[in-house]
């Protein structure tokens, strides 16, 4: 349960790395960096000062344990990072480093540069789950099954419609996942109070300098206005949401009594410390223990969304962590589900027998059509 | 606290016309009426049956109570009913009515049925917000007032970015909830297990006219595909919280020491049964209390996503009571706050006065051409 | 979907009275009645004033529907239910009425007598399903069956082992039910900002009287102290949590291809509109369409716990509502359960075979003893 | 927003070394150790063979990434700690190591000594908060001030009346934490299935030597049945609800235009990047962040309480995270408060001001009544 153990045994690698110290040091510098090359460009400070800040900040190391000792104190990470930066600069350059901002522009800023980053290797292993459904959802499109419903036999399905509607919505939660990150993740910088005073009403100019150079989209100042982060929280629970309920069909079908499905075999996985005889369905754990845990951090997220004023007093504090964790689950869901959806073992026979067992016939209707509309639906 | 007094006082009459049992019961009478005229039309059951049912079912009349009654016993609305309108068709009529139909083909159309009423109901509402925001916006986007951030005086803003940050976040919650509503208020008909077996191949014809009929839009079968019933719920999280911020800031001006607004003076509103001076900011209070609901009724939504097979045994039956209490609770704060944004009082004097107490200029930065971007954004 | 057919469908006729119009209208001149004679008995107005008020409100007849809509402008409750007392009183009376009251204490103690009703109610039901798992527990003490983890065979249990651990669950969520409604629901008395002012110094005489007159505990006013209202929301979402997992495992036991256990057939229920063959777990839908929504609702009171200063804006018009709707869950919840424990349908056969079928030997360890203290854990 | 700076800005360090992976990895092994020696006392195991063990664990170092690593892959904590374990063993230790145990023993009961431990942890800072704000209570037990409800000007009370409310609600919140963490940090210890299978009925010796070696309670196994996790959560979400009013209360009392109070001067504490002038209230910052997180987190684990079966999948797996998160939330808003509580800065002079602009005269009711009567509330 420990912070280590707790991240590495739900969330991939790459998306520790995404939100870990190095990356959030690293892209507070580069804030730093161009916010003072887009006012030298637009001549509020010095070209050269610009160029002195931008080469002193790329080699500055920083000591992340040291940062958050500091970073709890002043209850913000700008303030004791641009005094170090400060320090390292010295004369004019650490007066005209920062200027015209706010912690929460740096903050904010970096946490959509996360987001960016996050949401790209999200879509990645989002897609491996979608490929993996639909090509088990084509070689199945006629293959007869007992559908389900309320845990009991109902009427025939095909096999692959069960894995189609699974692709579809894990497609539908990408979809959701991609409008959001395209259209929030978004520059922050608006100075103290959100007016971009300072700056010889030049701000707009400067926001489009930065947006540019640190790959984020331009949006006015939102210091309180959290919609957009609202947003995506939601998206990121739809698609935690999605590939929960992927995880729960193929549990309930690799049930014994039942044994459709397995997930595939994969050395030192699914095993138990107590049965050697166990194969558990440990993929759709992560993806069900994400979907139980992602409902109440998008909750979290919305609960703060009335901030105060131009800035809000605890609201948006609560939201970077929570969205960090929502990439966190929902990359420790797709990986692990793009590996169930990749090398799903499927029991024909077991399927035929079922269906046998509920003598309600073979019709499966128009399963073929639906598959297809499905598995054009999240186009 | 009893359940017409809960509702009376937080949502607008009409939207809870739009959720009542009236509404209800004739959505889904006009739901199995559109069935059969489809099949009538696609020559699965005689069109002179198709009338006949049309006939029947428009003069039914249902008890709402007595129904209710049969509706819990049964676990279903669709049972009941539809062994009322069979009892009422006799003979061949009887027997074609809801033919190759579900009791959740019913109440999810239903259900996006009054989501889509529900939806241009709020939608109004939320114009309202908007437009008297951006109207007091635009009065006072040269006023210069203190800025507060973290609760404390920071720096000069307009006194006219305040309101537009609430204007652009209504209006973003506005647009999330218009995507949603367009993308998710379709059309269920799937049949007992999603396959629509049982018409001969024609479904793909009879959804078009159903939905055409039923003024829904299409998509396949989504029983237990629910990622569109979250993203509504979400896009009203993301509604009643946008809103909520308008109230937080509107309370927070309007207390004694600061009164840089009040709300409008309404007849019999915002009294105290024991304090005769007191003007409560009441709609503010609506919309606050909607927002401190509303993440949990999301987040019960986003938890029952992961639906099993193909129908799920609660998750499903858990969301169209949250879908319909966050209208309610939009509709409340909505209609509050419109009241409130329209009727705003604000004391220029006050805002003068709070800004000489901070000592800390007149500088309001770009807040003009910040405050026409945000009006513009929502667009 | 309406208001209506949807709590009919899911509480008991009995918990929706306990929180209807007519309870919250009854409890409220009630309050009323009780803080005039504790006023007259305590010196503070005249005991023939307190029984003038008494008679009058006894015989008062309030229409809800006129009565809602007066509160919805005012904001309150009380503020029209008071005014149409007074008109009726008239004369020294009048004024005597609701003394050094306000709003809040009429709306925070009914709904406490609602509470107090409540938790009654539905303890009765959880006693019902308790005894229930307990009696069929014992019975199948040594019957050994398969047990289950990750959805996959694991090791042997005894069959009643698993009906045993539901029923310790659920005693527990009724122990700390009993113990929130035994400690927090109490009398809310204060006047205008939480004083007591205005009644000469003998608050707490007319406080004690107060509490007995409405049999509820005692406690210092607690306008903006809510924990209290947490902890019985809390406590609520423990009981249908743990109701919950008795549904989990009996719907998952019904599965075919399992088929351990089915509902109790009972006419008209678990039936389908499609599909005549199906018996649906009806019941544990209801349970697990409850613990999807609980958590959300808990959360919504949790999120308006840091209420403002005397009388918070928002935060306690959010609970009311919320603690309502978890006891109309609850009851549904437990109604429901307690038919299912009751009736269960055990198949020893499919035990056995299922048991065979696992190859697992058939050592059930200490199952005999961890039952019976799990039988006795929830005294 | 990383991993280290998101904690070490929101927790004490002494509740991140609680749930930290030193922490982790030497409960399992005490665990561990725990289980060979009560099995060696009972005969299960040679008593030499359980010395070797403990001989062996004690020295045993385990680097937490590589163990993380495994885990990740494992599913599980137990799997690879055995594992790592027996090779340092080898013969018969090795075989007679984690006997008749399973994963979840572990791991529930490594969350159980955490909670344990973190639970005293709290509840020292708790008594701070409540030291703090009672000793100021008892000063200004008679200062009238300017009551307020619903953001506006009510009537008067006593200033300590405020700061008594909110330390009976700390106090009624620490209450609730200790009868959780006493009633429900158990042992856990049940074997694959729950059964206790495999040690010739010594199952309660074995267990009761266990709960006395780690200093837990002792319960009947309860891998699945989680009520008691749940109890842990919501009072700890209360907690958090609790100091998150006082957060509430002291932040608008510190606003401009009122400033009755202000948090103590800390160097290095409060400031900003931006603006030289402001003392922000960071440490209200910190309980209202944690207090808009924690209802969700909550609301995650009651979300999990339908567990499956004998072991469930994905509900559990989600808890332990949350209950760590709302510890460590809990930890810095009670340290962060206490700070406040303890130096909180009263402003006489405004409150005598405020309370002259209100005209409401000075009638502070029954104010010392009711602080006595709350500061013995929590006893």
């Amino acid at each position: 349960m420990s912070d280590l153990l707790r991240w590495r045994t739900v969330a991939t690698p790459a998306m520790i790395e995404a939100f870990d110290d190095s990356a959030t040091i690293a892209h507070a510098l580069a804030w730093e960096v161009a916010l003072a090359r887009a006012q030298g460009a637009a001549g509020v400070i010095a070209p050269t000062v610009a160029e002195a800040i931008a080469d002193s900040l790329t080699g500055l190391r920083i000591d992340p344990a040291e940062l958050a000792v500091e970073a709890a104190l002043a209850g913000t990470l700008a303030i004791p990072l641009v005094a170090r930066a400060r320090a390292a600069l010295g004369g004019e350059a650490a007066s005209a480093l920062h200027r015209a901002a706010t912690s929460q522009d740096v903050a904010d800023s970096v946490l959509m540069m996360q987001v960016r980053r996050a949401g790209a290797l999200l879509q990645a292993d989002l897609d491996r789950v979608v490929a993996g459904l639909r090509a088990r959802a084509l070689t199945y499109r006629d293959t007869p099954a007992i559908g389900r419903t309320l845990l009991q036999d109902a009427m025939p399905v095909a096999f692959g419609l069960r894995l189609a509607q699974g692709a579809a919505g894990v497609a539908e939660g990408r979809r959701a996942l991609d409008n959001s990150v395209a259209r929030h993740a978004v520059l922050q910088w608006g100075g103290a109070a959100g007016t971009r005073a300072g700056v010889d009403g030049r701000g707009e100019t400067i926001a489009a300098h930065m947006a540019a150079a640190l790959d984020l989209g331009r949006a006015p100042p939102w210091h309180a206005r959290r919609v957009g982060v609202g947003a995506l929280a939601a998206a990121l629970g739809l698609v935690i949401g999605a590939l929960g309920k992927v995880a729960r069909d193929v549990s309930l079908l690799a049930q014994n009594g039942i044994g459709e499905v397995r997930e595939p075999a994969i050395a030192g996985r699914g095993g138990s410390s107590a049965m050697a005889h166990k194969r558990n369905p440990t993929g759709c754990q992560v993806a069900l223990s994400a979907a139980t845990r992602a409902p109440g951090l998008v909750a979290g997220v919305l609960a703060g969304l009335p901030q105060e004023q131009e800035r809000g007093l605890g609201g948006w504090q609560a939201e970077g962590p929570a969205l960090a964790d929502l990439f966190l689950l929902a990359s420790g869901s797709a990986a692990a589900l793009a590996v169930v959806a990749e090398g799903l073992e499927v029991d024909e026979a077991a399927i035929a027998r079922n269906l046998r067992a509920a003598a309600l016939g073979d019709d499966i209707g128009e399963s073929g059509a639906i598959i297809a509309a499905l598995l054009g639906a999240g186009d």
